[in-house]
């Protein structure tokens, strides 16, 4: 619970994002950055609506620099202003509970991603028809090709938005609680971390008929994440 | 992809969180949004910083119809604005990704909920340090019997937000995919759900001449979440 271990993000309302640091680091923080994103599911999705915040859980994939959002979820406002939208995106994921010797010093292992920006629709058909792909294939790996493919008439009714991942952070915890020495020295209880696991459980077919394609059987059998 | 059977959340510019419903629905509603609340560890924390939305995952609990929110997570406007900022929270549990016959009717399975409203500093010290167990006994639940509890420096130190729950929403998607007739007449391509699933692994021990405690073993032996 306390600030000096997990504290904030690297984020602040005057400087955001933008931290002073060294090529070498840019380049391990953009490394961690990607890694993040691809081992998420879910973002959250932050917009400003009539002055007050909005936050909504969306799908979400990445093709280098670029995030595509799903725009059937979230304000109206986000799908339908060409100019785009400014946005703020989070993905987390949850690696563990750090249960130290204080209640103070309790924690979580994670690893975070925010993204500030302006997400913008996507409407030429071709690059949308792209960042659907994209989308499906961070979704559902495989479906791309092994499903019937959008028509003109669900093009049109689907919504995406591209956001640059250029005003970016990602923040880690990782390891065991840190507690005060003298709490150490005091020896009075336990004290450690309790992993979080996360995958996915056996294929639940619609379709009794037929076998469960290998590029799900595949993701199924996959060890957990992390 | 459609929005239709997954779509947006009820929430919209102009009504937000208050739907048209009976009051038997809204009773059903609370009791969803609650287990939802119980069943997630982490949640987004939306705000409006310099009229820019700012999104952060943070620590959470719930006591009756108040969420408490962990203060040292967020914009310092958060911390020190008196009277309140107005914020907005989501908490999400991913049940499954709905394999589709069309990519278009790809989809996930999950409960969600929505939180719109005030999130006011909470100063009071024994206020505060019911707070404080509410975060940390669902954080860490039987940590505040176990562990130091907070010494007036480090109450001091922590801040703690409180927020009403009655501008909410939930939602939840369950179930096989939706498609159209003709792709399942059609009948081309496997279809379902690949569901997934979290848990608790093996503890692991800061203090390995200490056995771990039952309160930590229990969370650790219990069933995966849903």
């Amino acid at each position: 619970m306390s600030e000096n271990e997990h504290g904030t993000l690297p984020l602040s309302p005057t400087e955001r994002s933008t931290v002073k640091r060294g090529a070498k680091r840019a380049v391990a923080e953009r490394d961690a950055l990607w890694a993040t994103l691809d081992a998420g599911l879910v973002c959250h999705l932050s917009t400003v609506v009539d002055g007050a915040p909005l936050v909504l859980p969306t799908g979400y994939g990445r093709d280098g620099d670029t995030l595509y959002l799903h725009g059937s979820t979230g304000a109206r406002s986000l799908r339908t202003a060409a100019e785009g939208v400014q946005v703020c995106v989070a993905v987390t994921l949850l690696d563990g509970v750090v249960y130290a010797r204080s209640v103070f010093h309790h924690s979580m292992n994670y690893r975070s991603a925010v993204i500030h920006g302006t997400a913008v629709p996507v409407t030429d058909p071709e690059a949308k028809l792209h960042g659907l792909h994209v989308l499906t294939e961070h979704m559902a790996p495989g479906s791309w090709e092994h499903t019937r493919l959008p028509n003109p008439k669900e093009l049109a009714a689907t919504a995406v938005l591209a956001l640059d991942l250029t005003e970016a952070a990602v923040k880690t915890r990782v390891g065991g609680p840190v507690d005060d020495d003298a709490d150490v020295e005091a020896d009075l209880c336990w004290a450690g971390v309790l992993p979080v696991r996360w995958g996915f459980a056996e294929p639940e077919s619609a379709v009794p008929g037929r076998p469960v394609p290998e590029h799900v059987t595949r993701r199924a059998a996959a060890a957990p994440g992390r």
